[in-house]
C-alpha cells in the first residue's frame, strides 16, 4: 500500500496531488483519441497543502520521440490548471502533468505584502539570498553570473526593486529545474489520427454488380463507374470482402439454404481452391485490377476500405492448412457458425481459444500487413464483438504503431457496454445505433451521448443510413421523403457518414418479408443490376449533402450536435457552431415527413458566443434562398418535398449611434 | 503496454472486462467508506466477445485475515452485475470482482432451444460429456463420482433430463472453479468504521469556563456538568487543546498581542516547561483527573474528542529537543506562523520538510497513540491542510490499522478540492462550508453535493452551526429565530452536527468588530461564566432536536437529504426517507424568519416507493400536533417562533370494497 511505502522510502513527504486529468478514458487505462493539427486541450486538478504558490507544467511526448517537451500550465481558477498543444504527427503521443512548490514565487508574492505594508525586508533578502545559493549550487552552471549579481543586488539598498526584476523570477524558475517535482504516476496516451478517421463520406458498393447487364461485374467495372460516386462527394469506397468465395454449403438467393449452379454465393463465405483473405475473388479480376481501382480511386481523392471478416468458408485454404485453428467436436467435424436454432453452415468460425493462439494472432496481422502493402489504409471490421477484447488491442496498437495512418471501424451491432468497449480498444470509429433511432427524443439523447465526454473521447461513429443487413421499417414506408430525412440525419450530425449504395440513392424499400430488415434480393446472395440513370435517384441530394459537409466548417471540424429547443413534436432541429470561425449551421428536420411541419426555433442563448446581435442573416443551403430573421427564436417550415433544412446563420449586428463611434 | 505484453505470455486472450466499478473513489486509489453492519452493494459491467454465458462473482476479504471469500455476482440487465455483503468488522475491507466464460451454462442454454427446436441432441450430449471429463480431469476430487454418473446419463436415451438436473449445473459451477477467470487487477479497499464516524452530536467546550466564579475551571468541574451536555443528547464532548500553554508571545484577551499576567492564552499555543502534545495543562488538572472525566462521560454514553493541533509555542519541549523540526531563518531565529501581514509570534509550524521528516513523524504517531492508551477514540485535527498529504495518508492508516475504532475529524476550512483530498486520504469525517451556507439555492446544491455519490463515497459532513473562530453574520442579526434555523438545519439535513457552546444554546451574537467573524470577547483568549440556568436557552429545543436524531430511522440511518419543491422562495423543505422501515421524515425551514411563511410542498414521488396511498398522517415532532394532508400536495407553515417545522410522514391506505376482499 502507497502510505506504508512512501514512509519508507528516503523522500520526504510529496505536498502535490494531481487529480482530475481532462480527457480521460477510464482514469488513464486506454488512449484518448484526437486529430493531427487540431490543438488539444489538458486540464488538471493540482493542489499543495498549505498556501505556497505551485508551478506546474504539461510534459508532451510525440510518437517514437525519446525526449519531452515541457509547457507551462496556467491556473484557470478552483485549482485547475490548463495547458494546450497541437499534435503535427500520427501516432501515440504522451502527456503527463507536474506541480512543484515554488518557493521562489511564494517568498516573491510574500515580499510584495510585506513591502506593501512597510516591514522591515532585511531578513527576507537574507532568505532569498538563500534560495538562490541552493540554485546556483545544484543547479545548471549556466545561469550562474547572473545569479550571483542578483544575489548580490539583494543585499543592497535597493534589494526590493532587484527582488521583483523578472528576470530574477525567469532565472529561477529555469534553474531550479523539476527538483521536487509531483508527476502523475503514468504518463497518459493519445492516439493522433487523420482527419478521415472522424470526418468522411462512406459509399458501401459491391464491385459484381457494376458490370453490364447479366455478366458478373469485375473491379475494373467497378473502376469504370468512381466518377459516379465522386460526383456524389463520397470520401471512401467500402468494398464487402472481395476474396474467393467458398461452394460448400453456399447460400442461394434470399439466404436459402442451397444455391443454385449459378448462384454466387456471399461474400462473407471467405476462402475456396482460389484462395483465402489474402487472395482476390477470381470473377472480381486480379491484383493488379486492384491496384488500377485503388490509384483511379486515390486519383480522385477517394480511398478503398476494405472487409476484414475473420471466418472461413469450409473450403477456406485455412481449414486443411490450420485445422487446430478451428473447434473440433466431439465426432471430429469442426463446429460451424450457430445462433441455436439457427444454423450458418457455410461459415466456420475461428476458435480464438485455441492453444495456437499466437500463430492464429500472426497470421490475422500478416494478412493485414499484405492488404497495407497493396496500400489499403482504412478496413471496416466485420463483427469484431466475436473475437477476444485483448486481441483486438494487440493487433490495432501494433499495426498503428508501424502504419499509424491505418483506420478501422468496427461493425460491432452489439450490446452498448461491447460497443464502447470496443472502441476504447483501439477502433478508430464505429457503427452504431443511428439506423434504429428514429425518434425525436431518441434522437437527440443519442446525439449528445455520443458527442460529449466521456464517449466523445473514445468513440466516433459513423452514422450508416442503411446496409446490405438493414433496411430499416422507417425506409419500407415512409417513401422518398422518409430516404431524405435519414440521409439528412446522417450527413449533418456527426463526422462520419456512409450509405449503402446505389440502394440508398435508388431508395431500395422493399423488405425480404414484412418484419424483416433483409432486402428482398438482397445484393448479398446475388448480382444486382442498377439504374443509376433513374430520374428519380437522390444522388444530386447527397452530392448538395456532401458538398455542404465539405464547405461549412461547423461540420467539416465535426463540432457537436446541439439540440435545439423547436415547439413542433416531429421537427427535430441541432446545432453545428465552430467557435474558430463563427460558422453557424442549423438543421431542422420532420422526423414524420408525409406532412408539411412548421416549427418555432428558441436558440441556445451561447452558441455565437456573441453579445446582441439584432437578427441573422439566413441561407438556406439547400436551395440557395437567404431571409432576414430575429436573433433569439424564428419558425422553420419542412415541407413534404423538403422535409430536410440546412441553414447558415450569421448574426448582424445593427449599427447604432454608440457602436458607430466606438 | 498492456496489449504486448499479453501477446508475450503463454495465456490465451482474456475475452472478459470487467468495467465501472460501484462504489468507487478515483478509480480504487482511494478506500470508499462505509459503516459496520450496513449493506454495500457492490456493482459492475462484465463484458465479454460473442454471446457466451458468464459465471461473475465478488470476492471480499475482511480486515486480517488471508483468505478471500467469494458470493454469486446476479445479472442485473444492460451487463451490469451486482450482490452485496455485510461487513461485521471494523478496518480495511477488500473487494474484488470476477467473470469467467461458462461454457456449461452456455451449452446448457443452447441444447434446451435445441430441443425446443426439436434437434438430434446426440452430437451435443457428446460435448457435454467431454465437458464433463474436464472437470474431472482437472477439477477435486470430491465431485467425481456424481460428476461421473451424469456422463453417463447423458449417452442414456433421456440424456435430456439429466442435461437438465440441476444437481449437474451446481457440479460444474463448483468444480469448475476459477479456472481461468478474469478479475479486477487490483482489489477494491473498503474503510469499515463504526456508527459515530457518520452519525453523532458533538458539542465543543472549553473546560476552563466551567468552574465557579473567578476562578479557572478544571477537568474536574467540567465532570460535574457532563449531565447538562448529556440531557441535550449529544454523544460527542469535542475539547480544544488540553495542553500546556506557552507563556511565549501569549495572546491576551479578544486576540491582542500582549498578554497580561492574568491572560490565560489560547489553548492553541501549546506547550511550556510544563509539557507538550502528551501533557495536561496544569491549571486543567492531572490525567487522572483527564481519566475520571472519561470515564464519567463514557458511563453517560458519551465520548470525548480531543484536539490535535500540530504546533507549537516557543515555549514547547520540542523547540529545544528537535530544533531540526522548525524553519531556521538566515538569520538563526526559527519562523514563526506568518500569512503575510499577519503575523502569530506565539506559533511556531512543524517543518514537514525537514530532513528528519521521519523522527518527526514517528514522534507525532506515538504521542497519537500515547492518547489512544488513555481511552482517546475520537481526534479533531486542527488545520490538516497545512501538512502533507503523504503524511496523512502515511499516519491515518497506521493508526486505524491497529485501532480501526479511532475517528479523525478534519477541520479543513480551504479550498474545495484540498478539503475533498483530505477526507479521501483517510479522515473520518470533515467540517464543511455549512456555516456559510445561508439561501436557499445553494443550501440545496450543497446537501446534494455532499450526500450523492462520488462525494458521499468518500466524505463524511459534520455541520458545525458555529466554532470558536466562527460567529456568522446571520447569527449575530437574526435573533433567537435564526438561532433555531440553524440548528435544525444542522441537525436534521446531516448524520454528524456540532455546536459550539453554551454560546450556541445561550445565543451569543456580538462580534468582536462589525464584519468579523469572530465572538467579542472569545473563549480563545480568556475564561467566560456562562448562566446554563438562563430562561431564554436554547438547550430544550436542542434536546429535543437529537430526541428526534435518535428516534426517527431515516436520520438514524443517515439517509440523505432530498429537497422537495416548495412555493416560497424562503422556505427551504427536504425529506429523510428510510426504505427499510417506510420512516419519513420532512423538515421545513424558513430561512428569513422574521415573519411568518407558508408554502405548499410537492413531494416527490418516489419516497415512499407505495403506490397510491391517499393521504398522509402527519406528526409534528417538535409540537406532537396530528393532521392528514392528501397525499400529493400540502401546505406547511414557519412562524416566527417555530421557524423549523419537522413532520413525520406515514401514508394512509383508504380501504376500498376491491382491497378490503383482496
Amino acid at each position: 500500500m502507497k502510505p506504508s511505502s512512501v514512509y519508507e522510502t528516503p523522500v520526504p513527504a510529496r505536498r502535490i496531488a494531481i487529480d482530475r486529468i481532462e480527457p480521460d478514458v477510464d482514469a488513464g487505462r486506454f488512449a484518448v483519441k484526437r486529430i493531427i493539427h487540431r490543438p488539444i486541450t489538458i486540464r488538471a486538478d493540482i493542489v499543495c497543502d498549505g498556501d505556497d504558490e505551485l508551478s506546474c507544467s504539461l510534459h508532451i511526448r510525440p510518437p517514437n520521440t525519446a525526449l519531452w517537451t515541457t509547457l507551462p500550465l496556467t491556473s484557470v481558477g478552483n485549482d485547475r490548471w490548463e495547458s494546450e498543444f497541437i499534435p503535427d504527427q500520427l501516432g501515440i503521443w504522451e502527456f503527463t502533468v507536474s506541480g512543484r512548490v515554488d518557493y521562489f514565487k511564494t517568498w516573491h508574492r510574500d515580499l510584495v505584502r510585506r513591502n506593501d505594508h512597510g516591514e522591515d525586508l532585511q531578513g527576507e533578502f537574507a532568505e532569498g539570498c538563500r534560495m538562490i545559493e541552493r540554485v546556483i549550487r545544484h543547479g545548471s552552471p549556466d545561469g550562474i553570473e547572473e545569479l550571483i549579481w542578483f544575489k548580490n543586488a539583494l543585499q543592497n539598498p535597493d534589494g526590493y526593486s532587484a527582488a521583483c526584476d523578472p528576470e530574477l523570477a525567469t532565472l529561477m524558475a529555469t534553474y531550479t529545474g523539476c527538483t521536487n517535482e509531483t508527476r502523475l504516476e503514468q504518463p497518459r496516451r493519445v492516439r493522433v489520427d487523420r482527419e478521415r478517421a472522424e470526418f468522411g463520406a462512406w459509399y458501401e458498393a459491391f464491385p459484381r454488380s457494376w458490370g453490364s447487364a447479366g455478366r458478373h461485374g469485375t473491379l475494373t467495372d467497378f473502376t469504370q463507374h468512381l466518377g459516379y460516386i465522386k460526383s456524389m462527394g463520397f470520401d471512401v469506397i467500402y468494398l464487402p470482402p472481395i476474396h474467393p468465395i467458398g461452394h460448400a454449403f453456399r447460400k442461394g438467393k434470399n439466404n436459402s439454404i442451397t444455391a443454385g449452379p449459378d448462384d454466387v454465393g456471399s461474400p462473407w463465405g471467405i476462402g475456396s481452391a482460389d484462395g483465402g483473405h489474402s487472395d482476390i475473388h477470381p470473377e472480381l479480376g486480379t491484383l493488379a485490377d486492384f491496384e488500377n481501382l485503388r490509384r483511379t480511386a486515390a486519383d480522385q481523392k477517394m480511398e478503398l476500405a476494405l472487409d476484414l471478416a475473420l471466418q472461413c468458408s469450409p473450403d477456406h485454404p485455412w481449414v486443411t492448412e490450420h485445422p487446430e485453428w478451428f473447434y473440433h467436436r466431439a465426432d471430429g467435424t469442426i463446429r460451424f457458425a450457430e445462433n441455436p436454432p439457427k444454423k450458418y453452415q457455410d461459415i466456420y468460425p475461428l476458435n480464438f481459444e485455441t492453444t495456437a493462439w499466437r500463430e492464429l494472432w500472426d497470421t490475422i496481422r500478416e494478412t493485414i500487413e499484405i492488404w497495407i502493402t497493396r496500400g489499403v489504409r482504412i478496413f471496416r471490421v466485420d463483427n469484431p464483438h466475436t473475437k477476444p477484447f485483448d486481441f483486438w488491442e494487440w493487433l490495432l496498437s501494433d499495426i498503428q504503431k508501424t502504419h499509424p495512418d491505418v483506420l478501422f471501424l468496427a461493425e460491432a451491432f452489439t450490446r452498448p457496454k461491447i460497443m464502447y468497449r470496443l472502441a476504447k480498444l483501439g477502433f478508430s470509429q464505429s457503427y452504431t445505433y443511428f439506423t434504429w433511432r428514429t425518434e425525436k427524443k431518441e434522437l437527440e439523447d443519442y446525439l449528445h451521448e455520443i458527442t460529449t465526454p466521456p464517449v466523445s473521447d473514445f468513440f466516433r461513429p459513423n452514422f450508416f443510413t442503411n446496409t446490405p443487413d438493414i433496411l430499416h421499417k422507417t425506409l419500407q414506408s415512409g417513401g422518398r421523403a422518409m430516404f431524405i430525412v435519414r440521409l439528412g440525419l446522417a450527413a449533418l450530425s456527426t463526422g462520419n457518414w456512409g450509405i449503402y449504395g446505389p440502394a440508398m440513392e435508388l431508395q431500395q424499400a422493399v423488405p425480404r418479408e414484412p418484419g424483416s430488415e433483409e432486402y428482398l434480393h438482397s445484393e448479398k446472395y446475388e448480382i444486382k443490376q442498377w439504374n443509376l440513370e433513374a430520374t428519380d435517384t437522390l444522388a444530386p441530394f447527397i452530392a448538395r449533402l456532401n458538398h455542404i459537409r465539405n464547405s461549412e466548417a461547423a461540420l467539416r471540424n465535426n463540432t457537436p450536435a446541439v439540440s435545439e429547443a423547436i415547439d413542433e413534436e416531429f421537427l427535430l432541429a441541432w446545432s453545428r457552431y465552430d467557435p474558430s470561425s463563427g460558422n453557424h449551421v442549423l438543421v431542422v428536420v420532420n422526423l414524420e415527413p408525409h406532412k408539411t411541419r412548421t416549427g418555432r426555433i428558441t436558440l441556445r442563448a451561447n452558441h455565437s458566443g456573441i453579445k446582441a446581435p439584432t437578427s441573422f442573416s439566413v441561407t438556406n443551403l439547400l436551395t440557395g434562398k437567404e431571409r432576414v430573421t430575429p436573433f433569439d427564436s424564428f419558425s422553420v417550415t419542412c415541407t413534404q418535398a423538403d422535409p430536410v433544412v440546412v441553414l447558415k446563420l450569421t448574426p448582424i449586428f445593427q449599427v447604432t449611434e454608440e457602436s458607430a463611434h466606438a
